[in-house]
């Protein structure tokens, strides 16, 4: 069809959102379904209209639509395309079918513009971003999504800057990209929170530079500690985890004049945020949600991976686990069972 | 004492905080106490250590203290100094005594640092910024709370761009002075929100292009028609009445991607603003608390009253009465009966 593009997926890795909705029960959940939308594959065939990719290259898709011709995608200032608003859809953008079919001829839904858990796919170029076939694919695909957010969020949506103070509330890989990215933008403290003290090692990888242990103070708020920590509260504060009440906790942590909180965790539908109203009057501190962590996929993903290319951004420590695709249940295993990072699953393995 | 500044009042102005404290009957309301917080005033003598103004020095007390050592104060982006954080206090901000006695002796308490409804005040020298001697009075008074508060708002809260769209929530004093301020910085489109229709008239003056009667429409929130009018909502929403449902609609009418909700009213103690989790991580939206609109009040209010004498910024307007002392209810009836933009009181007349 016009403007979309087949590829082949070389690999793939697994995000909590596919486990999340794998085993949601209820809309916008629905079955059957192809997951899957951390990954890296080659151009076998584009549509009509498709200028920027031909057959052979190296591509990442991503489920925030990049159209280049919107407001919001002409500005600097957004990443929230408005022609194809982000949507947990079932269908293609474009015109709301399906490209998957079983072998009955019944529709197979997509899933977030993306399904690579398939050696084929087809994407709409709006969710395509070419990169240099030379990055290593199996670090490549983590920029579809967790990783990005995280980093993202450091960098575009607060903005950290050299010398400051960050604290993350939550230290899976999207907390600890947020680590990555604070240190890349220069952070001068990294405070990690989590109630796993077994991820102040980890985090030590991605430049956490201290630990607060959630809920092992019976008489201190985290915030509270954090405060104290910090005299007088972190520059920027990012909730990871997806609690409202970790959001107010966060909130609570950043530091009056100018701290800035990150909202990147997703609450389930329906949840609602609570602050004080004069407590935000007179804080002067922002409130920012981050979805992809502020990036536009094809202008700012590139520039990540050249940073990994360089050396400058980590991320090698995020694969902890590589498996081939006959073994993807091991893969969701593994990331419900919190022992890994990122398992990547090879598609030819 | 030391640091403390004795002023003769020549002009004050009645703010609606003023009326909020007379009313008052829960702390922190006192009584006795001297109210009364936008002033400009002459020095006639000063404390120890004090270089910054000497007599006959023109003064506007400001009730939000710049100190100048702290971190808050160094830093160009934060305005809530850290040495004496901003608290609706009864005393001196240093040593918490009252300079104010009645004839017998007993304390009569401050107001905001400034108790301006009296002949002769004293004030901490982080409370006063030394304005040029021509400056009219009866104008530089406004800066000292609520004119500055909204052309602040827009001006260092919000950031307000040329050509960007704003909406504001109220047209008291402060929502005009927003609209001022956004005028200022250049916004092409002004849109305010009121339940009073006659706001429309007044609001033009101050650089209004639209208006919108909050409650005249039955199907459509106020958001919903902002929304509609803008083709997805203001670049800028100002909350400048203090209610937390307000919040929650300014919020809603901002654009998704990069829109900014400030919050300039006061609510009552312990109210709650609640929002929506997946709203504030999915928008790109910001929300900001503003208090005296972000302005750092003596490196701020002086640039303010020179773009006044130069004729850019309309202070004029907002003068809508002027009385002798003796005629000071007068000032309050006219504001309670939301007579009047800003009522100066003359301390000589």
């Amino acid at each position: 069809m016009p403007r979309e593009v087949r590829i082949r997926v070389i690999c793939t890795s697994l995000c909590h959102s596919d486990v999340t909705f794998w085993k949601m029960q209820v809309p916008p959940a629905i079955c059957p379904r192809i997951l899957g939308h951390e990954a890296v594959g080659v151009v076998e065939s584009v549509g009509e209209d498709v200028c920027e990719v031909t057959k052979g290259d190296v591509v990442v898709p991503i489920f925030l639509p990049d159209c280049g011709e919107c407001v919001d995608c002409k500005s600097s200032k957004s990443n929230l395309c408005s022609k194809f608003p982000f949507e947990v859809s079932p269908w293609m953008p474009r015109d709301g079918t399906s490209r998957f079919t079983d072998l009955k001829g019944e529709i197979i839904h997509h899933f977030l513009f993306v399904s690579s858990f398939s050696e084929y796919t087809v994407v709409d170029i709006a969710n395509l971003t070419k990169i240099d076939s030379t990055i290593p694919p199996d670090r490549a695909c983590l920029l579809s999504c967790g990783v990005s957010t995280g980093v993202g969020a450091a960098w575009r949506s607060a903005g950290v800057e050299p010398g400051s103070t960050v604290a993350i509330f939550g230290l899976g890989s999207i907390g600890l990209a947020v680590a990555e990215g604070a240190r890349l933008c220069g952070a001068a403290r990294i405070i990690g929170v989590d109630v796993n003290p077994e991820k102040y090692e980890i985090g030590k990888k991605f430049g956490l530079t201290e630990f607060v242990h959630a809920g092992e103070s019976e008489n201190k708020s985290v915030s509270q500690v954090i405060t104290e920590m910090t005299g007088g509260g972190a520059d920027y504060c990012f909730e990871c985890v997806g609690m409202a009440s970790l959001v107010q906790e966060a909130y609570a942590s950043c530091r009056k004049g100018w701290g800035k909180t990150i909202v990147l965790g997703v609450e389930k539908p329906g949840s609602k945020l609570s602050l004080s109203c004069n407590e935000v009057l007179h804080s002067g501190k922002s409130l920012v949600g981050s979805l992809f962590g502020g990036l536009k996929p094809k202008s700012h993903v590139p520039i990540l991976l050249k940073r990994y290319m360089d050396k400058e951004l980590n991320l090698d420590e995020f694969v902890t686990h590589e498996v081939g695709f006959q073994d993807i249940n091991k893969a969701f295993n593994l990331l419900t069972e919190g022992q890994c990072l990122r398992c990547v699953i090879w598609m030819d393995k």
